[in-house]
């Protein structure tokens, strides 16, 4: 079976497809709990650039997702699983609206339809966004929560969401869209993402490079770490069509850290070497954004379902400093 | 000013576009409560064939809403206000996957885009539906209510609702959405719409000839007439931005009416000669699909914004013979 991940050279992606490497397989139940582990032939890894990975089995393809004929040339009747990660992140696609527009649109659009082309019903994974959340939003966001996206990548998103329903109640795919908390500590270098600075100031300090804070300390956070994430998604696409049900879209379990909390996690581990290299550089229009998303959620859906997230943030460091040896610079205690 | 109505050469186009020309202005509130009288000088009715409305003040266009220059061409700088209603049925979209998404998505997307291109800020009025609610919902649908539809039409005019209400908050246009219920009773022919029967079990037999009658007697719907309708379009116009807020999308006022209720309405007005031509002849794709809306609404948000429903649906049936005398066929008393 082939396997494409769209976005597949981002953080995420290529932790992902060394999970998949590993395995040298795919779980995916046909019915509840019939599990079955598929045989993995081929990993199509497309990006806007190549991914890192080097491997027989991995075919890295740079190109445009807005292109409508390069991005049906990904699928065949062979591709049996895709993961659709490849996203223009939150802070360009409020920059750039059309760029927004093309990729996370269109782009998504464009996949969908040429997995439909295939006539297989391949399964497919949508990596969506607790940003589809926003504004005047109850204490605890659940399942039953109207998205009411505050940002063009939510609303982008969101619309993703509701092609994945429609073309899987069509029949066209078996999908699942999963809403991502906020990634980190999520490695390599600072993107577009109003939501980067959560990871930057773990990652940029641990690495001897200043860190911006642009939120107040009290600022809470929605998030999860990438072993979780990528775990999760493995669950999502092994879990069969009657698990998921109906509706489509699902919010990932995570949990809430404050802003202090993630600095005292950094001051126990790198120390004042780590901690002294955050500075505090308020930014409103970063806070303006970040504080209409949604910080505190009840996932008890995607538990009943086996969903597994992080237990604390501390765990979620040590793990960052354990898979980035090479980037750590200051003096750890884990 | 320049107005421009697609959908226009429908009955609600129509019935709104004679509304205009009686008035030659359309009234619009910059701030609340502070109402100016915008004098037409143009009405552009856009549709895939040309109205029936022959007027110095308008201007017939017929073609394609998903054809980007088409659209281009159909707004400039003197284009104040838009009314979209132009769409492909709900029947028609889910039997035609492909034309729903060209014209009900594409189209609605090619014409915010045409507006953007203006720079012109217009004011934009997008015709939703009540279609966006559907499956296991609560017994009276707020605002507060999760739309989840279940046929393309309803995610087709979701996502339409969310385009506008991002290019509303990046400044594009000043846009608002209604989802206006059930438009009953019709004049014309039947279409391909899902809940055609509604109007048709009541137009058909005042006009001499069968109805069929594909759900069970006791199926509710959520109705408006097309006078309230376009009398509630008006009005969403009017508003000004500060009386929309925020959120751009609105749950229209209606009444609930059983097909029996419609049906004794019928025999009221036109006695055992209309009620006879009545065929119940159920229809499982029909009634699956109807089954599934939401027929119980609270809009008191709407009638806190001074929308107004019709009283009840014998009001409506009236309405409706008075104002297509030319259709009725059969003895009536009004």
């Amino acid at each position: 079976m082939k396997v494409l991940i769209t976005g597949g050279a981002g953080f995420l992606g290529q932790q992902l497809i060394r999970a998949l490497l590993d395995a040298g397989t795919v779980k995916l139940a046909d019915s509840p709990g019939k599990v079955a582990a598929e045989p993995i032939t081929r990993i199509v890894c497309f990006d806007v650039v190549d991914g890192a990975i080097k491997d027989s089995k991995v075919d890295n393809r740079a190109g445009d997702l807005g292109d409508p004929k390069t991005v049906a040339a990904l699928v065949d009747k062979d591709t049996g699983v895709i993961v659709h990660l490849a996203a223009v992140v939150s802070g360009t696609a409020e920059a750039d609206f059309d760029l927004g527009m093309r990729v996370n649109l269109d782009g998504t659009r464009n996949l969908l339809d040429a997995c439909r082309a295939t006539g297989q019903k391949p399964r497919l994974l949508f990596s969506s966004s607790i940003a589809v959340f926003g504004g005047a939003l109850p204490s605890v966001v659940t399942d039953a929560t109207t998205p009411t996206p505050q940002g063009s990548y939510g609303i982008q998103k969101l619309i993703g969401e509701l092609l994945v329903q429609d073309y899987t109640r069509k029949g066209f795919i078996d999908g699942r869209s999963v809403r991502v908390p906020t990634a980190t500590v999520r490695p390599g270098k600072p993107n577009g993402a109003a939501s980067g600075f959560a990871s930057g100031i773990i990652r940029e300090p641990l690495s001897g490079f200043e860190a911006l804070l642009p939120v107040p300390e009290e600022t809470a956070m929605w998030v999860a770490s990438p072993r979780a994430i990528v775990g999760m998604f493995l669950h999502a696409l092994m879990l069969s069509p009657q698990d998921w049900g109906w509706h489509r879209s699902l919010n990932l379990p995570g949990f809430v850290v404050t802003m202090s909390e993630a600095i005292a996690t950094l001051q126990a581990i790198g120390g004042d070497a780590a901690t002294s290299l955050i500075r505090r550089q308020p930014d409103a229009q970063v806070q303006k954004l970040v504080s209409t998303w949604a910080a505190r959620f009840d996932t008890s859906r995607a538990q009943s379902m086996g969903f597994k997230a992080d237990s604390d943030f501390n765990q979620i460091v040590r793990a960052y400093v354990e898979d980035n040896r090479d980037a750590i610079k200051v003096p750890v205690r884990i």
